[in-house]
């Protein structure tokens, strides 16, 4: 299974590359420039060291290549990102959006969010992608930072939304394959207008406390990942 | 301190009413009837037992007589009651909102949320509450079943949002005298926008695994309750 991460020069999509490199996938970090994605790919083998198969591009032909497709990029230039690589990612395809609509995105708090028209911003990626692509939210409650420092141990689980459950546990798998990261099912891709802005609370938490990666453990079940029985 | 819980009769509100009864506060359980309030209070003391110091009347009467105010109502009559107690309730007095907007308020969905005029169901009830009442908002992640099983032991955190710190701290510090409680400032009022929402995300997590009590557990610190340095 091939994975692209688009925005994967970025904090978080470095993060998540290096992770998922160092749990033995091969993926493709996709840039606005080919240039700077080959860069970026070849920082990550030097990090990851030893055979690790990362390789870098450009968006679009990060996006055409991968069975996979994670984006984090900011939420500003979100639809954006998502118009550019809309040809590449055919139906039947998963996407797993990791945006939040911090205020940033307008020049506001990153302990604000704004709304957006569609009700989450995985939603409007949703609305920008082909029909028949399969959505999937999460990431929002994961330190881009922390991911990126292989010797920091995650704590915090990944909420996963997403249209259909076979979809939500495609990412889970590639979650649970990064050590310590388990992630949760939270139904449909309708919850991300929830989870997505818990990522500004977050950003609350962290600064009254003045740390930097706050996060949420889901309690109630001794495990997660995958639920018992699950319906589509 | 005196500690009144509005809507102490149901699940959430009695599950309150008992844990804090039981760390040795004394609360006055508030109901619409009097007679109702003063047999929650009497099956209160009887769940307890010894020296208890549990008192039931009306919403109006505990409300008058409390330093602290704990409303736990559901969300489609939350607007009443807060008028049926708005003179009673002083300026200064700190009111706590339990709150959260499930759609279920207008015949939707425990997984869906509404979108209250004010921004969170809390900030509704400032708007119509006197000047001067010190709102916080909190509870919205902690199961009203689990609360009222004395044996069960609580693992989500309370987060807690409010319009100044020490009002936070002051809720705070009731929270961490209940035994595995614990609470994480979550800054101003207005993020209840973001906590309060977090209810419908664990019922669908409750849904996903057939579970009863998913909660959050905050991630990032080894201890949490009041902030290092506390700015209002």
């Amino acid at each position: 299974m091939d994975i692209a991460v688009i925005g994967g020069t970025g904090e978080e999509g470095f993060g998540l590359t290096l992770r998922l490199g160092k749990a033995g996938r091969h993926v493709i970090i996709g840039s606005r420039s080919e240039e700077k994605g080959a860069g970026a790919a070849a920082k990550a083998r030097e990090i990851l060291g030893g055979d690790a198969s990362i390789d870098g591009t450009s968006n679009e032909k990060a996006a055409e290549a991968a069975d996979v497709v994670f984006v984090t990029v900011p939420y500003a230039g979100q639809a954006d990102i998502y118009r550019s690589i809309k040809d590449q990612v055919a139906p039947g395809k998963i996407v797993c959006d990791c945006t939040s609509p911090l205020a940033t995105a307008v020049g506001g708090r990153a302990w604000h969010v704004i709304r957006p028209w569609h009700g989450s911003a995985a939603e409007q990626a949703k609305s920008i992608l082909q029909k028949g692509v399969r959505m999937v939210a999460a990431f929002h409650t994961i330190s881009g930072e922390a991911l990126q420092d292989l010797d920091h141990v995650l704590e915090s689980d990944v909420l996963v939304c997403g249209m259909d459950a076979e979809a939500r546990a495609t990412v889970g798998e590639l979650i649970q394959d990064i050590p310590d990261l388990r992630w949760v099912d939270c139904g449909d891709l309708s919850s991300a207008r929830i989870s997505e802005t818990m990522t500004a609370l977050l950003v609350s938490v962290n600064r009254a406390y003045k740390i930097h990666d706050a996060g949420f453990r889901v309690t109630g079940r001794a495990s997660w990942g995958k639920p018992p029985k699950t319906s589509a």
